[in-house]
C-alpha cells in the first residue's frame, strides 16, 4: 500500500526546503521525496491543500503517568504566594492511590493531546511511584504508550526516605533497578541540589547501565551541579533542562555525544530563566526542544507553543526550533528512524493549516496542525480540526 | 426550542463558581442557571462531562481584512535582525491589489480559528485600505462577519500623503469616513508617535461621534503621548494597548468609563514591554484582554493563550485574565448581552476539556476548548477536537 502526499506548499527535508513537493509513503515509511511534478503514483492520494509538511514532533521528555494536577499550585505561584503542599511529592501520593486504569486513562488522554498537535514519539518517565512497585508500574503501563520509557526512581527523595538517602539510592539501584528494567529503555537522574548529588547521580546512572538502560539525565534546572559533565562522561544520551550551565559544561557539551535538551514550558509556567540556545547552538552542541509535560512545573503537551517560546525567548530561529523538535529530539532518543522526512525514515509527518514552520513562532497559541500521519500508512487519520 | 448543558463540574458565573451545575439555553438565550440537581426539563441535552463551562471569548480588537502575511519580517525581528520592507504599508499594498474574495476567504479563515478556540464575538477594524474605496470595502466586507465594525482609516499615514498629514486627516474626516459610517459601528485612531497626534486623534474621533460612531483609540504602544487621557475624555469605549501610561492616565482611566485593552500577542511576537495588568486592576480600571490579530505585530487567534501570557507576564489571576476575556471585552463594546453567563445573556458558551478555566493559563498551548455554542441553540456545532 502506498500513498503520495502532494500539493505540498513548502516541505521541510534535512537538506534543503522544497517548494511544490510531494512525499510518497510505502507501507509505514518515506520511499520518495521530490518535486510534485515528478511525483511517482501511488495507490492512494493526500492532498496537502498547499500547506507546510514537517516532521511530526519527538517529544524526547515527559512525566504523563500520574494522579491529579496542580492548578492550585500554579495559580499560588503565578500569584507569588507561596504554597508548600509538597510539589512532587504530593502527585508522588496522588500517583501511588490511583489505580492502574486512572493512570492509564490519564496518560492515554494527555498522549491523545499530543498527538493531535502532532508529536509522533514521545518519551515517558516513571517518577511519581518511587517504591518498587508504584515505579514498575507506572513503566508497565508507560510500555503499553511508547516504546521510550525512562525509570526515574532518581526523581526525588520520597518522604519515608528523607532521612535515609544512601538507603534510597540502594533502592533505586538495587530492588527497584531490578523490577524497573524489563519495561524501560533509559534510566533518568534529577541531579540538582535539593535531589541527587552528583556522586549519588553517577552510582545510579553507572549501574543502571551495567543493566542495560541508556543514560539520561535532568540537570542544571536550579544550578550548576556538575550533572552536566558527568551526562556527557557517562555518554548519557541527553541532558534536559540546562538552564545554568558553565564555560566547562558547553565544552563538554560540544566536545561529547549528549544532546541538550531545552525544556522551554518549565521557564514559561515557573518564571524561571530560560536556557541560552543560541549559545549551545553557536558552541556546536546539539539541541532538543521538548515539553516535560508534567503536573507541577510544565503541564503543557503542545511543541509547537514550546518552538514559539524558544523563538521569543531563548534565541533560536524558527528553522533551528523546528530541527530541535524533531531531529533534536531523535538524538536525544539516539533514534534514527525519526525526526527527519527522508527516504527510509517512518512516515511520520505533519501538514500544516499553514505556508511555513515559521508560523508555528509567528501565529503562537493557534493550533496549525491540521493533519497528523504517522508510521503505517493505514494509520492515517485526521486528528486535528482543519481536518475534521 | 430549549437544551440543558448539564453535568458541568464548574460553572463560571458573574456572582460564583458553582460546582455540580446545569445551564438552560432557551431560543439562543441563557434561561436558567443553578445546580444540576435541580435542572428544569428541556427538549434537548448537551452532556459537559463534568467539564468547566466558561462564557465565549469576545475578542475586541481585530484587524482581520488583510492580504498576505509578514512572516519574513517576524523572523528578522526574532532574529535581531532590522527589517525596512514596509511594515504596515506592505500589508496595505498587498490588501489593495486583493479581490473582494481574496480579503472575504483570509478573513473567514481566521474567523473559523476564532470560533474553533472559543471565541464567539469579535470586533473587526479596517486600516489597511487607506483610501475612500479600499476603507469602505474592508469595512463592507467586515460586516458581512461581524455587527462590530471598526473603521480605522487612521491606522497609519499611507505612503502618497506622507508629505501631507493634514489632509490624509481631511480626507479620513471627511469623505473615507462618510463612505466608511454606514458600513461601521465604531470609529478608532492609533495616537502614538508615528502615526496621529493627540490634536488630530481628537478631530478624527470627534467628527466620527458626531456621525454617529462610539469611539475607540490605539494608545500607550510605543510610548506616552496624552492618547489615553483623550480617550477617556472623548468618551471612548476602550483605550488599546496601554502599555505606556503616566499616573494622569491611569487616574483617567480609574475615573472614567474607557476600558483598558491589553494586547499580550502584541509583545510576546514584539519583545516590547508587557503593560501592567496589576496595576491597572488596583486601581479600579475595567481591564479587557485581546488578541490584536494582525499580520504585523500580533498573527495570533488564540484568547486563552493571551490569557496565558497575561497571569504569567502581567499580573493577571487566572480568574481576571477569563473577566478580561469575557466580561471585560464585552465592556470595550459595550454589550450587554455577552460576556457572562447569566439569564437574559446570548448562549455564547465554552465548554473546555478542563476541571477549570485555570488549566487555559496552567497548561500554555494546549487546545482546551471542547465544544462552542453560540448564539441561537440551533447552531450549536462540534467545532474542537475533543468534541470531533
Amino acid at each position: 500500500m502506498s500513498t503520495i502526499i502532494d500539493n505540498i506548499g513548502l516541505l521541510v527535508t534535512p537538506e534543503a526546503e522544497l517548494a511544490n513537493a510531494a512525499v510518497l509513503i510505502d507501507d509505514g515509511y518515506i520511499a520518495w521525496v521530490g518535486a510534485a511534478a515528478s511525483a511517482p503514483a501511488a495507490d492512494d492520494r493526500i492532498d496537502a491543500a498547499n500547506g507546510c509538511v514537517i516532521p511530526g514532533f519527538v517529544d524526547s521528555h515527559s512525566h504523563i503517568v500520574f494522579a491529579g494536577d496542580r492548578a492550585d499550585e500554579f495559580e499560588a505561584r503565578m500569584a507569588g504566594r507561596s504554597y508548600t503542599a509538597g510539589g512532587i511529592r504530593r502527585t508522588v501520593a496522588l500517583t501511588r492511590a490511583a489505580t492502574d486504569e486512572q493512570l492509564l486513562a490519564n496518560a492515554t488522554r494527555l498522549i491523545a493531546e499530543m498527538r493531535m498537535q502532532g508529536t509522533t514519539t514521545v518519551e515517558i518517565k516513571s517518577g511519581y511511584g518511587l517504591t518498587v512497585d508504584d515505579e514498575s508500574r507506572s513503566l508497565a503501563l508507560a510500555s503499553t504508550l511508547t516504546s521510550e520509557t525512562t525509570y526515574l526512581g532518581a526523581h526525588v527523595v520520597p518522604v519515608e526516605y528523607a532521612d535515609d538517602v544512601a538507603g534510597y539510592v540502594d533502592l533505586v539501584t538495587g530492588r527497584m533497578l531490578e523490577a524497573c528494567a524489563p519495561h524501560a529503555r533509559w534510566i533518568d537522574v534529577f541531579c540538582e541540589d535539593g535531589a541527587f548529588d552528583v556522586d549519588q547521580a553517577r552510582a545510579i546512572l553507572t549501574v543502571g547501565i551495567a543493566r542495560g538502560l541508556g543514560a539520561r539525565m535532568h540537570s542544571g534546572q536550579l544550578g550548576e551541579s556538575g550533572g552536566v559533565r558527568l551526562a556527557v562522561e557517562l555518554g548519557a544520551a541527553s541532558v534536559d533542562h540546562c538552564t545554568f550551565l558553565s564555560d566547562a559544561d558547553v565544552d563538554a557539551l560540544a566536545a561529547g555525544t549528549t544532546v541538550a535538551t531545552l525544556l522551554p514550558g518549565v521557564e514559561f509556567s515557573t518564571r524561571q530563566p530560560y536556557p541560552d540556545a543560541r549559545l549551545l547552538i553557536d558552541a556546536g552542541v546539539t539541541v532538543a526542544l521538548a515539553c516535560d509535560c508534567n503536573p507541577g512545573s510544565s503541564y503543557t503537551t503542545s511543541m509547537s507553543f514550546c518552538m514559539a517560546v524558544a523563538v521569543r525567548d531563548m534565541g533560536m530561529t524558527p528553522a533551528e526550533a523546528l530541527r530541535a523538535a524533531t531531529a533534536g529530539g531523535a538524538a536525544a532518543l539516539r533514534r534514527d528512524d525519526v525526526g527527519e522526512i527522508a527516504v527510509g525514515k517512518r512516515a511520520d509527518l505533519v501538514i500544516l493549516d499553514a505556508p511555513s514552520y515559521v508560523h508555528l513562532a509567528y501565529r503562537p497559541g493557534v493550533p496549525l496542525v491540521g493533519r497528523v500521519l504517522s508510521g503505517n500508512v493505514a494509520d492515517v487519520r485526521a486528528m486535528a480540526p482543519g481536518a475534521a
